[in-house]
């Protein structure tokens, strides 16, 4: 499946976001464009449909991200979304109790009274892209290391507080082309959001974990909420219409949402530090991770429950690091990539006007054997470790109380007044807590520090002390009460004298090794991020000089528009995979046992539904992970599909697209309408569906 | 720590002795040497003391095989045996019973009375070698693919059983130098293995897995066993003297035991597969075990119990997989190695005479293609796949049954009849077998299998039919009665026919697919196996001819000498590392946290224990994993430390041995001596091994 999911990948997304780049090269339908710089045109050549300024404007309107990893479109009128399962997933756990496991069990709003609020949820609607890049370059110019952090630092808060203090607008500076341009993206923010419709698990991700990235799929991974204002449903004039017929092999097919990170132009400095540091140090902490949780959920129905969503998320990100590292273990994947960089650089080297940029892959070279030596520590300890669970919330609880105390242009990026926003929402939201499992995997990661840093490591004496990793767990979980959002709530709002005065011990850790934990971050933010910054700055104009200005940049988890047409493809044995499956397929594959199991709603449903109908498809679009529960829709802006998942060659896309390989995965229109009326007989969705058709 | 262990590693040691090869370039003390071709001038010449006949006879004939995975010695005339705590860990579990568990407890004979019996231990003494390569050679000249492979086969079952049907006597067929040499080593059989001291586990392993291959360290790990002929001690004449004095830094030192695999002189094309193929396959699926592992033991005592030593012997072996692949991962280490290679390919380019050995590496490289391919099935269902647990047990039944069928010639060649003594006293052995664990990690296997072969795979769906994993696990291991020796026994002596009607699900399940597993290993073996051994062959001559025979050949889990010094290293940071720790050190250590934690025996004899005495030193001896348990000696022949670990440089070592880096561990000899008087009180055994000296 192709989210973003912050609480539970962070350790995952903090090196998703580390490096972002840009894409030189347009093979067929590659191209993830910036709502300001679509190829219409191209477009239109090639396929004879040129989108027009209206056109876009209305698909950029309909389009949404959702802030904690996802996307989204609106479908009526009345505020209604369409997303996936696995982006309501977290709601769904808020909203259960011990009686109703909505993740499990799916929820449906029978009236618009029972549609029920998503805690911690944020849909943000693309309103305005503004260029800053001068302003921004302008504010690091001539700076280095934490220096010129700090004054990027400075501008960001800056120019995001521009849009004033209105918890309904939010806007995020945004670096595209590697600080090759910035802009600052203005969206109108609901917060108030509510959960329609799920279906039940076991169909929403039938086939589970040996299927994801795996087509021919039948998967329902649907979800529905619905943005309200002012206590009633919001009214959406721009949202897309449900498309009457789907579509038809070789259709032309547009996917509008929020790439989280791609990485094709990295340097090749910094792919090899990816294939050789990272990946071999990074896949065996989660497979340790996964096991954990494996093993937990062995023991019962109540540890099932409590960890099947994390071990969901955590086998998809496995998932997807083993599949880019598998790109990058592939040499002829990696002789394109270093023949792509010796054109530039050949040309760049032939160009006097191009003098100062010759050294920044060198430079971008030299950087990677500070990284390399701070990769672990920082792994461990910085950037965005110890950001999960109760230990993720006193980190939260200590940091934004401290960053509160200074200036807003002079807090950490996450603690902005702007930011407090969703750091607050976050904190406030009731959250299921199951400190058995909260205990087992915080033991994991104090013990995956002691393993990696050594346990004569100056942080590790002090983390640990006389007690041993279970220990620590053990004291910190059992004393501390953060799992109750009244408890967090106190400490938030208090902040720092409250902080200061509580005994709960998780705060009292994480109040212990704060200053190390973020003096870790700064040293790799100033050696690492911020030269890095600067050289990429340099490749970046070097490529707009070489080769204009007619390409996409690299992924940011901002709205993007990408074009394809539904196409098959060529398995790893050379068979042809059709590029859709139909429903009867779904009954076929079901044995049962899970993950192939269907729920009793589906199995009731069989004999009225039309098994012929596409299930799922498959279309040469590129996307990528936090593209998950985008529109597919057809030139005339319906909807089509519902894009869920990529296949297999779609994981190696994110440092090179192909073609010929790389497909998105959708569920089919048809599907979804059928399965809504038939199985679920959500009829008052699929009347305002269609009624706003 | 170095040992092999076949029971918890069998998947290691399947890929661990895949390919053997032999050093080329000897660096500083590099050097696994057979006891025939051991260099004496060199180590004459550099340290003044030359190795007479009589010595080299005197120490091969006081060394010994644990048959299970590590090395021993005799260090009495009554049989008396020194290991390693961890090479008797498997005979504790097996004699604990609720009520005394002297894995964690520790064991002590007070008297000859109380020595007990280790249902499954086998200590080879080397009594002969002999060389049978033309023999060998001959048999399969002119022969390729399956044909070789059977000729070998039947051949070595010949030389095996020419050493006649006595259980006391072992020969095996040696293949050194990859195919280059092969020797037919006879060796005294003891079967009769009864244990005398162990000390309790924390004390053995202090450190744990942080620890381990980590000097400085502070480890008691000793366990002492005793051969028995005729149900009496048994009568040997030699043995290793134990030394009055121990080291001091800069001595010359020897190690005599049984390395079990390196890698050194793997062409370039089998290095890449193991850095790009093997490592980022093979070490994921480690780390998920290992986690699986690690959240059984946190449920409880019981619990931790049942798995501890399974994740002891785990985190052992992920380190040193861990330690290779960063070895693979270094530019430079690989460079050298590519170095390495051109080299000898220009000088056998070079003279005419060796040009039929010419395309032997392109010979190889064409293989790793096809290898590559087959890898992930083989390393799921082929080669030593499927061989532990219960239901390893019911593939031994299911095999052996069907072998013995079976002349000699023509079985597999682990189900020879001088390979069935081995067989049959693993089945009968009563062995502690927990079903909660067992279910566990068998669910955990299928799914593995399923995750990496695909739910479409016809073997997978053979294999789960309508079943999830774990309901074919929990249906396997909740019905089958394997747990019980009897049953085992029965099963075994019963044969084909007992097989064949027996209802156990465990052995109806392995009978359905032992024919698919068979069919991957034997595909595996001809088109992998029978083409590396003659183009590795072809490169061993090359090398004969162009360097000389004076090389050790690499490790094969046979006796080796290696010489070397009592000395400190450098460690990552640049800090030079003394190369003795004390027993005051193990004191400052212990945090009375697992696993730095003492055991009441050592903190009550602290203010008796001379706290000077060295407790752990390090050497220049080259050794990899099955030296566990060899005895350190002086040029007198003397005993002065005993083997258990390797510096973290040692894992590299796999693949080149580096002196200035790569250290091995001991337990000084006076800490020995030390702790037994004055900790255990074992008397008996030190007025034993001082009246031997």
């Amino acid at each position: 499946m192709t989210s973003i999911r912050p609480k539970c990948a962070t350790m995952l997304a903090g090196l998703i976001f580390l490096c972002i780049a840009y894409a030189q090269f347009l093979h067929a339908d590659e191209g993830m464009w910036t709502f300001d710089n679509f190829p219409s045109k191209t477009v239109g050549e090639k396929y004879g449909f040129t989108p027009t300024q209206a056109w876009l404007d209305h698909v950029r309107l309909s389009s949404l991200r959702i802030a904690q990893g996802c996307s989204a479109s609106f479908i009526s009128p009345q505020g209604l979304v369409m997303t996936n399962h696995h982006c309501v997933v977290e709601c769904l756990e808020q909203l259960s109790t011990p009686q109703h496991k909505f993740e499990e069990e799916g929820f449906l709003a029978k009236t618009s009274a029972e549609e029920r609020k998503c805690p911690d949820f944020e849909l943000d609607q693309l309103i305005e892209i503004r260029d800053v890049t001068k302003e921004v370059q302008g504010a690091i110019a001539g700076k280095a290391g934490d220096e010129a952090n700090k004054a990027l630092q400075a501008k960001r808060a800056e120019l995001q507080q521009s849009c004033g203090s209105d918890k309904t607008v939010r806007c995020d500076l945004v670096s595209l082309y590697h600080g090759g341009v910035y802009d600052l993206y203005r969206y109108k923010r609901y917060n108030d959001v509510r959960l329609v419709f799920a279906p039940e698990f076991s169909v929403a991700q039938f086939g589970g974990d040996p299927d994801n990235f795996n087509f021919p799929r039948y998967d329902f991974d649907i979800g529905v909420v619905r943005a309200y204002e002012g206590d009633k449903p919001a009214v959406t004039k721009d949202y897309l219409h449900w498309s009457a017929n789907g579509t038809k092999n070789g259709d032309l097919v547009f996917t509008s949402g929020n790439p989280g990170g791609t990485f094709r132009e990295l340097t090749m400095a910094q792919l090899i530090f990816e294939r050789d540091i990272l990946y071999p140090n990074f896949i065996p902490l989660m497979s340790e991770r996964r096991g954990v949780l494996e093993a937990f959920i062995a023991r019962g129905a109540q540890q099932a429950h409590e960890a099947d969503d994390d071990l969901f998320f955590l086998e998809n990100g496995f998932k997807v690091f083993f599949g880019r590292q598998e790109a990058l273990l592939d040499p002829a994947f990696v002789a394109a990539k270093e023949q792509e960089e010796q054109k530039l650089r050949a040309a760049v080297a032939a160009d006097p006007k191009l003098a100062a940029y010759v050294s920044a892959w060198d430079e971008i070279a030299r950087v990677q054997k500070v990284r390399s030596e701070m990769f672990v520590r920082n792994l461990m300890l910085g950037g965005r470790a110890f950001q999960t669970g109760l230990l993720g919330d006193a980190v939260e609880l200590v940091r934004a109380a401290e960053e509160r105390t200074k200036p807003n242009r002079d807090r950490l990026p996450e603690y902005t007044d702007q930011a407090l926003v969703n750091v607050e929402q976050e904190l406030l939201a009731p959250e299921p807590t199951y400190k058995d499992l909260e205990e087992l995997t915080l033991a994991l990661q104090f013990t995956q520090i002691r393993r990696n840093l050594g346990t004569d490591d100056p942080f590790v004496k002090k983390m640990l002390g006389k007690e041993s990793p279970e220990q620590l767990a053990h004291r910190l979980v059992s004393g501390t009460h953060l799992e109750d959002p009244k408890v967090r709530g106190e400490l938030y709002k208090g902040g720092q004298s409250v902080i200061d005065g509580s005994t709960d011990p998780m705060i009292r850790f994480v109040a212990s090794i704060n200053g190390d934990l973020l003096a870790v971050r700064k040293e790799y933010e100033a050696k690492v991020d911020a030269p890095t910054r600067a050289a990429t700055e340099k490749i970046a104009k070097a490529r707009f000089a070489v080769y204009g200005t007619s390409v996409d940049p690299d992924a940011t988890f901002t709205l993007r528009l990408s074009y394809g047409t539904v196409k098959g493809f060529e398995d790893a044995e050379g068979k042809f995979i059709e590029p859709y499956t139909h429903i009867a397929g779904l009954y076929e594959r079901a044995t049962g046992a899970p993950p192939y199991d269907l729920p009793e709603s589906w199995l009731k449903a069989k004999s009225s539904l039309n098994l012929s109908l596409p299930m799922n498809l498959c279309t040469t679009n590129d996307v990528t992970g936090g593209n998950s529960g985008s529109p597919l829709i057809d030139k005339g802006g319906n909807v089509v599909g519902l894009v869920f998942d990529g296949n297999i060659f779609s994981l190696g896309g994110d440092y090179g697209y192909d073609g010929a390989k790389n497909r998105t995965i959708e569920v089919d229109s048809r599907a979804l309408l059928e399965g809504l009326r038939k199985v679920y007989h959500a009829d008052r969705i699929v009347d305002e569906i269609e009624g706003a058709r």
